[in-house]
């Protein structure tokens, strides 16, 4: 099947090394709404388009996998080009799923195309455990802990602290919580009390690191609410042991069938986030390219696809080696 | 919807629990092959029938689910009443999964009729993990650990000595293997290195211990393979400490993107197995019942089954809160 990715960014190149591992996916375009002459993709032999070009490419491409951010960029791209094309995107924001379905259920209906969204591992694999383990146990309390891992999200708001050069910001259970809930104990968690978060800051030539570690801990939403740790490092620390961008979590399940207690545990520990997101969003494609063949159309999610869908091997293989 | 329950052994009184724990389920009658006058449920009010009963009750039932053995009844008992009812089974004999479901298939297909076979842990959601990693990470290893569990096949096993009264056998993963895989050395590992089995043993009086000891440790496939501990125990201590079915395990699968290296861990803890397992066969259940009204038809196994037929939540209030 041929697939397009529409943005470049860390997401977009995770999709890209996701497609070209897949023997039976071919990357066709690396599609960007910068100037294209100014991107240069890993893969060889592989034209970068302006986005324009998608108006007019529907032979050409199965499944375009949209790489934008949830704030801004999905709300409208995906809706736009599930018109267009089978479309598969991460959109992450929770709370704005249901109106972000509808849209993008209207136009590809229409269109008799698939948009699948909110794919990867949180919503995603996190939510298929929920749905699964809620399923099979009605009586039990689904608990999901995130990390240890990178906030881009937090380190975000780090550097934008006057006098801040660079930061990195993880996000980590606290391993009480996490032991708790898996003796069974169902614990009522504060916010605390499952997370903390460490900051690495490097702060600029001058700058007073009392006030900034006091504006991080301090910040609304972000950090105050948590048991924060600010360790001030110097820019070659930062580079050397934070470039990477881990991270992973658990889903634990606690449920019960009269007197048995039963406890499902879902962890992924994650070298590369933006890696193994566009290796969901690749796996996702296959499946949206083979619903779409037989017929089915509107939006999608995660949760309503049959994991075969998801495999590249057949249902006789699954059967045999699989099951 | 209606579900019928052919067979009362510790599946199916599983299977009874996790009927009544379901809102949107009703136990119509329990179906057995022994004379119905001898057997007494735990649900007041509902019926004890002949299996030959199941000869004149379509209407009456939406699902019926299969609760004998993998050896000789199933292979007979599913094809025989996909034919007249949507049906559900847990055959777990691996290697003959693709006859089984051939067979099925058949009647199911011809009759109209949905049948899922191999629902439960193992075959079932360590299935459906090990093919979500798979699918994702193509680069990768799945390893799977039992345990620790009570193997009901092992304990009969020893049972059958001369001189054994009773017994008990756990099988135990061995910590280290485990390890090693989290840790992503992607190691080879032979049977004994996975697992080691412990055994509790209640002697008749006068019997030759040793001997014992020595045909369970010498016993083929069963025991010859592993490291094995034999602890001779009294008939009380066996029946206050060992009574329960507890099992569970977990699939790690360990793979990777380029350099980066990604841990998927999916684990069970179970107090009752067959609570559990019954537990996923009535959600099954569910699913079955919904993809008939739908129009599909044939056998299934959990990979056909999108995850959002599973859950007596709706679609929408799936988005809402489980995505």
């Amino acid at each position: 099947m041929k697939i397009g990715i529409l943005g470049y960014g860390n997401l977009g190149r995770g999709v890209e090394k996701a497609v070209n591992a897949s023997r039976d996916q071919e990357l066709v375009a690396v599609f960007t709404r910068r100037d294209p002459a100014g991107v240069t993709i890993a893969t060889p032999g592989v034209k970068v388009l302006s986005a324009d070009a998608l108006q007019d490419m529907q032979k050409e491409i199965d499944v375009l996998i949209l790489c934008g951010g949830s704030a801004t960029d999905l709300p409208e791209m995906t809706p736009k080009y599930a018109a267009m094309y089978n479309v598969v995107d991460s959109f992450d924001t929770h709370a704005r799923i249901p109106e972000h379905f509808a849209a993008v259920d209207a136009a590809a209906g229409k269109a008799g195309k698939i948009g699948v969204i909110s794919c990867g591992w949180d919503p995603g694999m996190f939510s298929l455990n929920r749905v699964y383990a809620a399923s099979i146990l009605p009586e039990g309390e689904a608990y999901t802990f995130w990390g240890r891992g990178v906030s881009q999200g937090h380190s975000d708001a780090i550097r934008r602290i006057e006098g801040v050069q660079d930061a990195r910001q993880y996000t980590v259970p606290v391993p009480e919580a996490v032991e708790r809930v898996r003796r069974g104990e169902n614990p009522k968690l504060t916010t605390r009390e499952k997370h903390t978060r460490e900051c690495f800051v490097v702060a600029k030539e001058g700058a007073d690191k009392a006030r900034i570690e006091k504006e991080i801990k301090e910040m609304p939403n972000y950090f105050a609410d948590y048991d924060t740790t600010v360790t001030f490092i110097t820019q070659e620390e930062l580079n050397a042991e934070h470039k990477g961008l881990p991270h992973g979590g658990s889903v634990i399940y606690t449920g019960s069938t009269g007197d048995s207690r039963h406890v499902i545990e879902y962890r992924l520990t994650l070298d590369s986030n933006p890696e193994f997101t566009g290796a969901v969003l690749s796996a996702v494609a296959r499946a949206a390219y083979r619903m779409n063949t037989e017929g089915q159309k509107g939006a999608k999610t995660m949760l309503d696809i049959a994991p075969a869908y998801l495999s590249p091997l057949s249902a006789e293989e699954l059967r045999a080696h699989m099951l």
